[in-house]
């Protein structure tokens, strides 16, 4: 089995249930690690989509790395958060 | 020299800046460690105060700790972030 990485960055205009759902179908795909990038007011829609997705998934994800900083763009600085998860089998 | 911890809960109507500066403030005095905590919409908030946080004192923090989670407040369940930052020395 191919271990596939991807990262989804959380839209302002999707709902945290579109993502969990998009997630959830990509892990049926096989992606076995996806990373969660929220920017700026994104960024309590991303804690949203993790606690939804343990909710949906619990034992079967682990979070395996959170990490945040900032990025410029649009010559703003911006602040990030991004969570890697992993699915547990 | 006493090892003192505090944790600080992200308000809703005090600025990224204020927080900043209570955070320095506390270390000034002698706290080594400060958890900084934000629920729901004050989560970006929350990354936004580290990162400003960063900006000022560089080296002379560590990021510790960063655990995401729920808990229930009003009969709603809420999603926070917590921050665990440390003094470096």
């Amino acid at each position: 089995m191919m271990d596939k990485t991807a990262q989804i960055v959380v839209s302002s205009t999707k709902s945290v249930e579109d993502h969990v759902l998009e997630i959830i179908t990509m892990m049926n795909q096989g992606t076995s690690e996806i990373e969660i990038k929220g920017y700026g007011r994104e960024i309590n829609k991303t804690v949203d989509i993790y606690n939804q997705l343990k909710d949906k998934l619990g034992e079967g994800i682990k979070l395996s790395e959170t990490s945040i900083g900032s990025e410029v763009k649009d010559k703003k600085r911006i602040s990030y958060l991004l969570l890697r998860i992993t699915k547990a089998y």
